[in-house]
């Protein structure tokens, strides 16, 4: 039985958590609830959407034309501006809300903005927040979302409002059980806040919705700190923004510190598995002495020796010049991009599924060659780690390496060689930091609360238009607020299609570093000037007033052309 | 040969760094170079010393006196407004500066101070940087400063102006070094930026100056992140309220995370080596789950078992109400505050400087009963980082144990151990984070940057008044600036003795957090209901404009009795 609308619960689905009511503010938090957000123009006035021309898909548009027989080849819309608003006239709505995925600073925004959309524009409308991700669609629980209980989650971090979750809804029954909560709760719409997966998932919902004649519209939210969904109309996910200017902030201190200190090498690994944006917008930011991009690595096909050498030869060049520090960033999914360490990690999951790791060593003899090397080239510690630390399925836990860690231990050992040949002479000592789970949660920047509400009051225009899978589009995000557009993309548009065990599946491509695009350009262009000069800048903390607090992230402004 | 006045160097000793003016400033940093820092008001007119009655010593006056026998019984001095200022017609002066041992958000606001003292007070005087800390004295490797240098190093984090070290002015060639250096810069004084230690040393700078007859005068300023050179002259440290902030900034966002995940254990370790001054000012900020205090541990002769069944214990009864997530704040000093452990580390450095580890364990009998039975408890990563992680001398590195790790690992263990007992039904993933070098470099608060002025402004004042031995003390810092109080405090009276070695040692004990103290006081009066409810509060990142910009922590207004 779901419990609806208890204005001291949150709705998580993790316990009895009293939420926000009842906790203490800081000064910060509480001058943030009032923060005003400013909506574009075209949102202000009477407006209306007008449809584009047909869309297509990303990749192979038969197979997407198969799976979404319903939906392929719809238009993407706009909101224009109109003499009177011709939905004026409609009637209230049922909403439901989900948060999908991993955290991302501005989530409470994007609520808030579907919620003063509804308020405002749709009098009388429910908005339901279902908890705990989309198993809350599926198992029926949620929260009836009023005024009172949204309020201290305005501008505020964090996904606790109504939590997310990692679910999935992809088998016959799972989408049974969705379509009875829709029927249920009367749902005209499901707005779905969540990464590539998530609004993959929210457009076969789409697609299964109006096929069974339900009225139910689904409509998607761009969201994920990694950056890593973006495209043409959807020029960047909401939380990237934030995230990096909180690890910005770390690196920027993290560098006056070995500036000052003049003895040590920060080896900073960043959260960010797939792609390695926020490496490159950090790096953009503070002009560490070296960033690893993880398409560059894969694009070169370099070898774990490759990125050790590359960043000892750096070190032995700073040595030269006298500096015997500097910081170096690294993207978590760094291994992920090295075609040798996979083919390791692959053997590995093999042998050990079957064989004892003897003493004696004596399986290693099973590994092909090229892995045998690479094995033995691994720092103890991390062959350990590749043997023992192991997931329930006996697997490799390869998010659980500490690449930054393995690094240091690798370029020390090549330093130590180099020593010995006499062609490096200065001295190493490294210290490693992870920045993930601090930039999740953070208070979100002025750029990405003010986003996310536009998404949010967006994504409401867009299913009182009846409109259904389409993402919520906000654009031209370089000009001031006023100038920004609003409207949605069809989600098929997005779409490629993967064969997964015989079949095909509809994904959304994750948007990689682009080697030839601007903000990759920029930092190739200065990255030698940086490794062996100091160039490092230091953001500072985040500011919601004053000097900084309108800044927007470099890898969007250079990405829309405008100067960053 | 010292390289003097090159405004395109900075004052490192590290390499031939192109300094601040080569940088590129992000936003936040170019409008804190302008950023104007307010006086106290008995600075801005026209002012005097008064002395206060002869001091005594913290310990053992007899042999303070012995040590000092120049300086002993000093009186401290206050700054008072008066008619017309009997300095006034002072000649220059020329002083030297230096920054000892590690950074703190302010050094630099510091020099500004006395370097605008000099310039406002005191026309035609000259001030050198001395660089690299202690050892830019003794081999009289320095910059001047002036205007054009300084001004890029206003209000910015980071020792890097003139760097720091951590050498020590200790045996009579060292003093003789640096009295040549004295006399070869005609000195009329010398600023020591420092913690404890360093003041000590500049105490025994000045009594030695003062027995040679050299002119040369030594202030003392109190510089440490960790909060522990205090006394009631001397309200706080400076930098201890920037790291703070930066630190609980962090935790903040943690704890949504946690909050908004609902499945993770953040084990957050915090720099700070021998109090835990941090962790308990981070705790009041941020209303953490569970805060270990180094002090109560030791009062209380707990035992690793003892920390971890309290976090244990409180683990479990979190999950009979549903909440399988939590924060916990943990000093980094927190092993040297468990006797047991010190005595087992004790026996492991006596048997392995003679000893081999056999792979049979046999070594393992040579430990005293009660150390073999903590051995065996430890988890076995930390075991190995015991027998294998050792300095030159072949002690353990007790700083490289990773604590949050370790007591994971240990809290891991108990609760499988009551899951098969019954009494634990829970989820429970552990997530380690260690927060150190991001908070001794980040850009002062407006809080430390005044501090930091005043202090450098007071000791300015204090040389042109022919003082020595004193450590420049503003108070009444939880007033309105205009009413801070400045003056100076003699270091001979914050003194004790320690044996070592047969002989008296002069020591400024380190102000360890008090058990009876108000800001320990609020933290366990509170800290049952944090344990179970969640309180949790996000400072959010430092503002420099606007609501909590003007915030000061919350150990220093509980301890001066105003309301924090």
């Amino acid at each position: 039985m779901a419990t609806a609308n208890s204005a001291l619960a949150n709705g998580c689905d993790n316990g009895p958590s009293p939420g926000r009511l009842s906790s203490v503010y800081s000064e910060v938090q509480t001058s943030r609830l009032n923060h005003p957000l400013p909506l574009p123009s075209v949102l202000k006035g009477h407006f209306k959407l007008v449809d584009g021309p047909p869309s297509s898909a990303a990749g192979n548009p038969d197979e997407i034309a198969k799976l979404f027989p319903n939906l392929f080849g719809q238009p993407s819309a706009k909101v224009v501006p109109t003499g009177s608003d011709p939905s004026d006239s409609a009637g209230s709505l049922k909403i439901g809300v989900v948060l999908s995925g991993g955290q991302a600073p501005g989530g409470h925004n994007v609520i808030s903005g579907i919620f003063d959309y509804l308020q405002e524009r749709a009098k009388g409308s429910i908005l339901y927040g279902f908890k705990g991700g989309p198993a809350g669609i599926m198992k029926c629980k949620y929260v009836q979302l009023t005024p009172e209980f949204i309020y201290p989650y305005r501008n505020q971090g964090g996904f606790d409002m109504i939590c997310s979750g990692r679910d999935k809804i992809e088998t016959p029954e799972q989408f049974k059980q969705a379509e009875e909560t829709a029927v249920k709760l009367d749902l005209d719409g499901l707005v779905v806040i969540g990464g590539d997966d998530s609004n993959t998932n929210a457009c076969l919902l789409a697609e299964n919705f109006r096929q069974k004649n339900l009225k139910t519209r689904v409509i998607g939210c761009p969201k994920t700190i990694d950056g890593d969904l973006k495209c043409k109309e959807v020029p960047t996910s909401f939380g990237f923004d934030t995230a990096c200017k909180i690890y910005s902030e770390m690196i920027g201190n993290v560098m006056t510190d070995a500036r000052s200190t003049g003895k040590y090498y920060h080896f900073v690994r960043l959260m960010g598995r797939a792609a390695s944006h926020i490496t490159l917008e950090c790096a953009l930011q503070t002009h560490p002495n070296i960033a690893i991009i993880g398409e560059e690595v894969a694009a070169k096909k370099q070898t774990l020796k490759n990125v050790t050498d590359y960043i000892t030869n750096i070190i032995c060049k700073r040595a030269e010049l006298g500096y015997n520090y500097g910081v170096i960033l690294i993207p978590e999914g760094l291994i992920d991009f090295i075609p040798e360490v996979q083919q390791l990690i692959a053997e590995l999951n093999e042998i050990l599924a079957h064989d004892v790791v003897d003493k004696e060593g004596l399986w290693k003899k099973k590994l092909q060659h090229q892995s045998q090397l690479l094995f033995e080239f691994l720092p103890q510690a991390i062959q350990e780690q590749l043997l023992l630390e192991r997931d329930p399925h006996g697997n490799v836990q390869v998010a659980k390496i500490e690449t930054e860690k393995m690094l240091i231990s690798m370029v020390e050992t090549e330093l130590e060689k180099r020593k010995l040949e006499g062609t490096y002479s200065g001295h190493f000592k490294g210290q490693s930091h992870f920045f993930g789970y601090e930039g999740r949660c953070g208070l979100p920047t002025n750029f990405d609360a003010t986003y996310c509400y536009a998404l949010g009051y967006g994504a409401g225009v867009l299913l009182r238009s009846g409109k259904t899978g389409l993402i919520s589009s906000v654009g031209n995000l370089s000009a001031a607020v006023e100038e920004w557009t609003v409207g949605g993309t069809a989600l098929t548009s997005l779409m490629d299609v993967e064969r997964r065990h015989g079949k095909f599946k509809p994904v959304i491509k994750k948007a990689m570093v682009e080697l030839e695009g601007a903000p990759f350009g920029k930092f190739a262009s200065m990255r030698d000037e940086w490794a062996l000069k100091n160039r490092y800048i230091s953001p500072g903390p985040i500011q919601f007033m004053g000097p900084g607090s309108g800044d927007v992230n470099h890898t969007l402004l250079l990405e829309l052309g405008a100067q960053a």
